[in-house]
C-alpha cells in the first residue's frame, strides 16, 4: 500500500528525539540518528551526508550572504541520495526483495545505487527524454531502465501500474524519502551553529526537497533546539510553474498547463502529488514562489560554472532566482546545490 | 621556475608542525594546518576534503577488510582537487594572475575550478583523445582547452613549451599539488583511529597520489604520530606500465614502450617526471607494483557499479588487481576512488 484511500500520500506519525550531544559521532547524515526512523542495523549507507555549506563568491551574490549547501557531492551526484538512504534502509528492515521507482532521473540513480548496496533488486521508469547521462548511470548499477514516451507523468502512470506487484519505492509517495531529505536542514542548522538560516531558496518541482527541509526544521522548532522557522522559497520554471500558480491565484490543485520542455529536467513536473503539502509549507513560513524564465536559468548556470560551481542546470534555477529576492528577505541565504553538472556534460 | 636544471622535478623542504589537537576543526582538509605550506588567507577553497572511508561490500572484497576512501566525491570529482587546493592557494599567495596546466583531464578540471574560484585565468593542454566529458567540464570553469594530438606525452610537451611565459600549474612537477593530495593520508590516519592501514592499493600514472600518501604518513611518522608506514602498492595497466617494469627490472627510468590505449585514460602515463621518487616510495614501505590487463579492469569495473560504487574505470584498476594481493599484506586495506563514475558515462 503507497497511496491513501482518498488518493493522496502517506506521511508518518513518527516524532524525533531530538539529539542535544552530537558529539563524537561521525559527520554523515546518521549523526542525527534519533531523528531518523530506521533502525541503526538495518541501515544501508556509503557514509554519506554533512556537506560542505560553502560562500558562493559569486557576482549575483554581491550583496547578499549567499550560502552554497553542496548536496551535489553525493556519491549519486544528487541530493536525492539523502532521501534513498533512508528509504533503502526502511526496505531493508521490511525485508523487502524487489523494488521499483519513477523518476527523471536522479531519484533512480540514488534508488538504484541504494538498491545495489542492499542486493535488492530494481526497476526504474524514466522519461525517454532522460539525459543519456542518468539513463546510463541507472543502468550501470544493475537496475533496469524502462525509458517511457512522452512528459514525465507518463513515466509516473506506468510506475504507478507496476507498483501493484512490487514495493513502490517512489521518491514522491513514500514517506521514508522525505525523512531523509530533512537531514539537510539539520545539518545546515548544525553548520550555522545551531540555527535556521533566514532564507533557502530551493527549486521545486515535486518537492522532495522543499518538503524535507521544511520537515527538518519543524522538528528542531518543536524540539526546542531551534528558535525559528527559516523563510522557504520555491523556484519553479516558466515550463513547469503549476505550483506558484496554485499559491498565486489561490487554487486547490496545479492549473492544467500544456507540457513544455526545460533545461531544468529535474523540476519539470506539472502534477506533484505532494502540491497541496507544498503550498502550505512555503505559506506556513511566510515564504513564496518564484519563477525564473529558461533564458534567466542558462546565464545562471554559466556564471556558476565560471566561478567554479560544476552543477547540472536545475540546481541553477535557484541561483537565476537571486536578482528577485527582496530586501525583506532575511540573510543568510542558503541554496541547495541538488545535482552534479557531471549529470549535465553529457548531453 | 617549475623544473631543476638537472631536469628533475622540485620539492619542498616545508616540514609541518604535526596537528595534535584537531578538536572542533571544520571536516575538510583544511583542518591539517599546520602540514600545509599555504597561509590561511590565501586559501583557494570549497570547504573540501574528509571524504568518508568506507566499507566496500563487494564479491571481490570478501575475504579481506577493504575499506574504500571517496576521493570521487569531490567537487570537480577526483581526488585531483586536494592538489589543486593547495596549487592554486599558493599561486593565489604569489599573486598570479594566469596560469597553464597539462592533463588527461582530471587534473585540468581540478585546476580550472580553483582558478575559476580564485579569478585567475587558466590554460589547460588536454590529449585530444581525452573523454569530452571532461574537456567539456574544464571549458565549463571558463579555461581555455587545448587538445593535443597524440599521446598524453604531446599534451605535457606542449605545456612545458608554453609555460616558458607564464605560470606553470603542472600537477605533475609542482610540489604543492603533492602537499595536497597528501592529504588523503592525514585524514585515513584519523579516520581509522590515528593509525596507518596495513595496506594502501593506489592506481599510478603521473603517481601524485600515491606520492601524496608517501608524504603523507611519513610527515606523520617523522612527527610521532604514526607507529609505522603502511604498505604502499603501486598498481598500473598493461598499457602503461612502465614503472613497474622499472621496479621489477631495476631500470633507472621507464623503458620505452609503445602507445596502447586504455579504459584507464586517468593513468595512461608512459614517461613519469617522478619515476625514481615513485619507485622508491613504493620499494621504501616494502611495497610493490601490480599489473592489470584491460581484460582485469572492465569486470571490476562492473562488480564496482553493481555494489553502488559508481567510479570512473581508473579507479576499478586497484579493485582489478585485489586478487593478486598475497596473504602477507596486512588489513585493512585501503583503496582511494579516485574520479566519479558521471565522468565517464559521456562516452
Amino acid at each position: 500500500v503507497w497511496q491513501c484511500p482518498c488518493g493522496g500520500p502517506f506521511d508518518l506519525t513518527f516524532r524525533p528525539c531530538p539529539p542535544l550531544n552530537l558529539t563524537g559521532r561521525p559527520y554523515t547524515l546518521w549523526r542525527y540518528a534519533e531523528a531518523l526512523p530506521v533502525s541503526p542495523e538495518h541501515r544501508v549507507t556509503f557514509d554519506e551526508g554533512f556537506t560542505p555549506l560553502t560562500p558562493a563568491l559569486m557576482p549575483a551574490a554581491a550583496d547578499r550572504k549567499i550560502l552554497l549547501k553542496q548536496d551535489h557531492l553525493f556519491p549519486t551526484g544528487s541530493f536525492k541520495d539523502r532521501g534513498a538512504a533512508l528509504l533503502l534502509s526502511h526496505a531493508h528492515e521490511l525485508g523487502v526483495r524487489s523494488l521499483l521507482e519513477d523518476s527523471s532521473g536522479n531519484a533512480g540513480a540514488a534508488v538504484a545505487a541504494y538498491a545495489a548496496r542492499a542486493g535488492i533488486a530494481c526497476d526504474v521508469y524514466v522519461p525517454e527524454s532522460a539525459s543519456p547521462a542518468k539513463k546510463a548511470q541507472i543502468a550501470a548499477f544493475g537496475a533496469t531502465v524502462h525509458a517511457v514516451p512522452g512528459p514525465r507523468e507518463a513515466a509516473a502512470d506506468a510506475a504507478r501500474k507496476a507498483a501493484g506487484n512490487t514495493f513502490f519505492a517512489s521518491h514522491v509517495w513514500n514517506p521514508w524519502f522525505i525523512h531523509g531529505t530533512k537531514t539537510a536542514a539539520y545539518e545546515i542548522w548544525e553548520q550555522l551553529g545551531r540555527k535556521a538560516p533566514g532564507t533557502i531558496l530551493a527549486p521545486t518541482g515535486n518537492g522532495t526537497l522543499l518538503l524535507g527541509l521544511h520537515l527538518g526544521f519543524r522538528e528542531l522548532v518543536a524540539g526546542g533546539l531551534c528558535g525559528r522557522m527559516p523563510v522557504l522559497i520555491a523556484v519553479q520554471t516558466e515550463a513547469a510553474s503549476g505550483l506558484a500558480r496554485m499559491w498565486a491565484e489561490h487554487l486547490q490543485s496545479p492549473p492544467e498547463t500544456p507540457a513544455a520542455s526545460t533545461i531544468a529536467e529535474g523540476i519539470a513536473v506539472r502534477r506533484p502529488a505532494r502540491a497541496v503539502q507544498i503550498v502550505e509549507a512555503v505559506r506556513s513560513t511566510s515564504g513564496r514562489f518564484l519563477v525564473v524564465g529558461e533564458e534567466d536559468i542558462r546565464p545562471a548556470y554559466h556564471e556558476a560554472c565560471q566561478a567554479g560551481w560544476y552543477i547540472e542546470p536545475t540546481s541553477a534555477v535557484a541561483l537565476a532566482a537571486l536578482p528577485q529576492l527582496t530586501p525583506d528577505l532575511p540573510d543568510p541565504v542558503v541554496i541547495p546545490l541538488t545535482g552534479h553538472g557531471l549529470k549535465y556534460t553529457a548531453d
